[in-house]
């Protein structure tokens, strides 16, 4: 049994707390959070919790296994450093750090201590994301293409940062995951109609020493949700409509073959090939519960997670990299390749 | 009644001819191209059409008053010229040359011939992007914070243009029209995934002075079609998409808006707004004879056509900066204002 | 403050307890339950709520003022008779009762008593209903031609009750708050596919002297979801799609008109007419939540509820009259009125 | 080659006669029609086909072998049986007759002149209704449990027959072809809301020895257009939308097993499956165009066409069959079984 002490209980921490309470190998220690009135309502829902005002007292807790950080960006490396130093496992709120020095930080303290750090990717986590890792994987896709994605929706405004770090940073991880690559170059458009405020839409590319392209397409101020996702290879295409009740995933046997032959070239032979489709079945468990016993199991067996640091910071790296873009219109930013991507 | 004479019977051709067959004010003298079998073909369904492999019999014929070009774009220069130096009007096809001067050259002659000089694109003249443009002159969208075009499919690869001049063309149009504004930069990435073939797949920016801000995801490259369009302003927002059979066109009585007041900007405060939705009618006569019945008209009446040289060359000049950009790894392209926008 | 004893904590009872719990003027005084372990889960979950496995004890709690019915529809009419000769408040699920001679009995038991008798057909309390009734009683829609509907998804089987009761019923409230009208006549068909099961299929129509016609597909055993209903009038049409998320209703401006000159019936004159869709804006409060405050209101101020026990009533009739048909080939039963209908 | 005589050019004929136009073996060599001003456009269109307001000169005409008959359905018999007398082979526009005593006459005259009859049930040539059709007679749908379709939009009134004729006959059609089994009773509802008017809007079920069961909602007044049928096995279920641009055919993995164990039946044991959804790859050819072939390949070696006069002959009985029931609120009318069904 972790014991959990959770951080933070705004737009997604009760999420985690309804989550970690539900979980067999979980028992929650301990709430955290700055607003009494959350706090209330913690005690009232889950009245078997302790809750504080004070994070220290849940590093100071012997009895803590772990702790769970969903406050904003700008305080999770200080809340994260310290609860590795007090010797927990940590669970960290995406995007991981404001910028990736202290992501390579938290990091470096967490391997130094072994500690388990994991990075809240919840995309990563669901039957969908999973289904078009297998596809890739399996060759069946054959080289990809392109990755193509709309997420927008008339959204929430945000304070301190940019749609790319709200919206986008899905995108990222989604990519990390499925391609097994790190762009090479990013550039980035987007605009904040509203003087004094972050960006409230964007347009992302990326681009891959393979040829693979990825572009994002992020906004708040559109009238219709969509979340959308295109991947395009040499063999199959993919069709990820996450607002689609049960067919998600859909995959085209379509495809565009070339000739390699210089003559045909010069004719642009180009042969294309139609199919079938096919929505695989998803597995259906909440992506939060994957994930939280992915958790405690990779404190149990001292295994690295999925999420870990490394994916984190590779995702910093990318928004960093799209806001830099951004903020110099357009221009090309290239990307250093990071440690930690072992394949 | 106008003498038509009809310049290449390939892939667009055979519209023009069924389309000025059916017009009561048009009369088809000739039909040219050089493949004698695709003449045959308008012998076949056309017997009464004169057909040719030599255009220039088109140009010496004095009962024909204009000359519609369906022809590759590397031709469309020289041709139009020619016709316009025989004295005829010009239809031609989009976009209207390969280059902003031979545009130019085109405009020039016209006007001192004093003849028309019709660019088709045909969007301008469909009922939905008609009504597009009224509610954004009536005012009721509000300004325009952004457009934003997806325009994608598993496509027929063009040898020698980009999936730019192809698809993005179309949204360069629409723009024009719809925001009585010329961008003044743009930024584009794209890749071809063959060697020796065009771009199969591009992301196209268009920043405003206005502050508005336009996009346009283009590929041949997707396993769905798509074809759908987003403008997002300060009152209203729109959707389009081509491919519904009826409802084209939603109005959603959505919006943000932001305060003005210092103080509150600190807190981010921003009122949302949701209210109905509104599928206007549309007028639902096909846009080709729409298009067709406005060139008689002008030529007839000596009037200017919606989609004259002027609005072409600015066409041409916006695929010019879009390539250039996507060229040079996404570089900003600044854009210098061309002659001939009144408003 | 109205002090609440829920009974049955199955399928719905949880929304029950959820929908009471959040309440402002309601306090949910007791759950009772067969089923020792559902009421350690109430426990676990709402600690300060008594648990009890022993409906009795609710009734003689002088303290509780009304009791929310949810167990099999076998159940209804015993525990609604004893809660309202306890002198409770009665909430009762949905069918009312096994038959129409046990709902009279239930009405009267109330009248008599002066207690608050409402029947839970959720729907009329949802915001897409509601806006439906404005319209067909703004005269806006016209004439009512037809109500059709489609009800259909791999469903629960259910042991002791067809589908009738268990789907159709939502089109029996739902006709019943729209059209102010009861059927005169009814017929169904049906059929189990898996013998000595209840009907997993039906077709349910409606006669309404007006001339107005309702049908209802219902079905355990579709492969995709549908909630579809279509009310067609002579100046206006609607379609509501439970499952979209935000654009439920649609109004068309779309209608026939027939002249009534004997010579032009001759010749058929028919005018179509299509204009404008408009899907409104929708109240997007929880349903189950207003009904609980409508039911709160109801026994403070003494009001007689929207889906009061005659229209549970009106409802349960319209189940016997679709299942006689449905087991004698579909043969025309006859409705006779029933009291209570003051429109 | 197949000489074939075209009667009737109002709403299908001219599809006929470009169908027969394009197809390599066959020849039109004549277009009749009483109206002057339509012949007049088969002269504009189709300069070299002979046309005439005489139907009797076709009949004499040596040269034509096969006399394709689009005319109002009160004229069928007649214009079919004359052309069968003369030696004609005929292709006969849905529904065959007016009546099953005219069906069996054409059916008796054209086996003792040894003629081709085919009656022209355009959906069973479709690439979809084909492999709806592959799927069931291979066994992988198991035993079907029912057919549900609905086919319902603002449609062109008719004078003469009821909307079950106009739409309810291409269901009628497809269940022919599917199940290979003609049921043993319908029942029907409808209504029509104008006085002197034939039904505008019907709900016919049918039943059948099997245990299936079929039911089709049809309409002209119903704000959007709606073409989808659900097919419901005993393994699978197939879901066909015809609007749907691609895929059109969506076969769900998903059903409902039931135990013959009295003992579990007692509890009501059923084991729900659901897996992947495939949307197999349709053939593209206009499927008039496969039925053409199929004409002049039953002309040429003597065949059976798909759709010959039995199958043309079991439709007009259910056609007969629903509007009796109909007529009769809904009663019950038995089918007793025709003639010509081999399997």
């Amino acid at each position: 049994m972790i014991n959990i002490g959770i951080v933070g209980y705004g737009y997604w921490g009760p999420n985690l707390v309804r989550n970690f309470a539900e979980l067999p190998g979980a028992n929650i220690a301990a709430v955290s959070d700055l607003d009494s009135d959350k706090l209330a309502t913690v005690q009232r829902r889950y009245p078997a919790v302790r809750t504080t005002n004070d994070f220290r007292s849940l590093l100071n807790d012997p009895d803590i296994d772990a702790i769970a950080i969903a406050t904003p960006v700008n305080t999770h490396f200080d809340l994260a450093l310290a609860s590795l130093r007090a010797g927990k496992h940590v669970w960290l709120e995406k995007p991981m750090t404001e910028n990736s020095a202290q992501a390579r930080q938290l990091i470096d303290e967490a391997e130094q201590r072994n500690r388990v750090l994991l990075v809240d990717h919840t995309f990563i986590y669901t039957g969908a994301v999973a289904k078009m890792g297998e596809i890739i994987k399996s060759g069946d896709l054959g080289r990809v293409y392109y990755y193509d994605s709309i997420r927008v929706n008339l959204g929430l405004f945000q304070r301190d940062v940019s749609v790319i770090s709200d919206l986008a940073v899905h995108d990222f991880s989604i990519l990390d995951h499925l391609l097994g690559e790190h762009p090479v170059a990013v550039t980035a458009s987007g605009t904040n109609h509203f003087p004094g405020t972050p960006e409230n839409l964007a347009y992302v590319t990326l681009f891959y020493e393979s040829g693979s392209i990825a572009h994002a397409n992020v906004s708040w101020l559109a009238p219709v949700k969509v979340r959308q996702i295109l991947v395009g290879g040499s063999k199959k295409m993919i069709t990820y409509d996450d607002l689609e009740p049960s067919e998600k995933i859909k995959v085209y046997d379509k495809g565009v073959s070339f000739t390699d032959d210089p003559k045909k070239i010069q004719e642009m032979r180009v042969g294309y090939r139609t199919g079938d489709m096919w929505a695989p079945k998803l597995a259906v468990t909440e992506a939060l519960r994957v994930e939280g016993e992915h958790f405690i199991d990779c404190i149990e067996n001292n295994k690295t997670p999925k999420t870990d640091g490394h994916l984190g910071l590779r995702v910093v790296e990318l928004i960093e990299a799209a806001n830099q873009s951004m903020r110099h219109k357009g221009e090309t930013v290239y990307i250093h390749q990071s440690r930690g991507r072992a394949s």
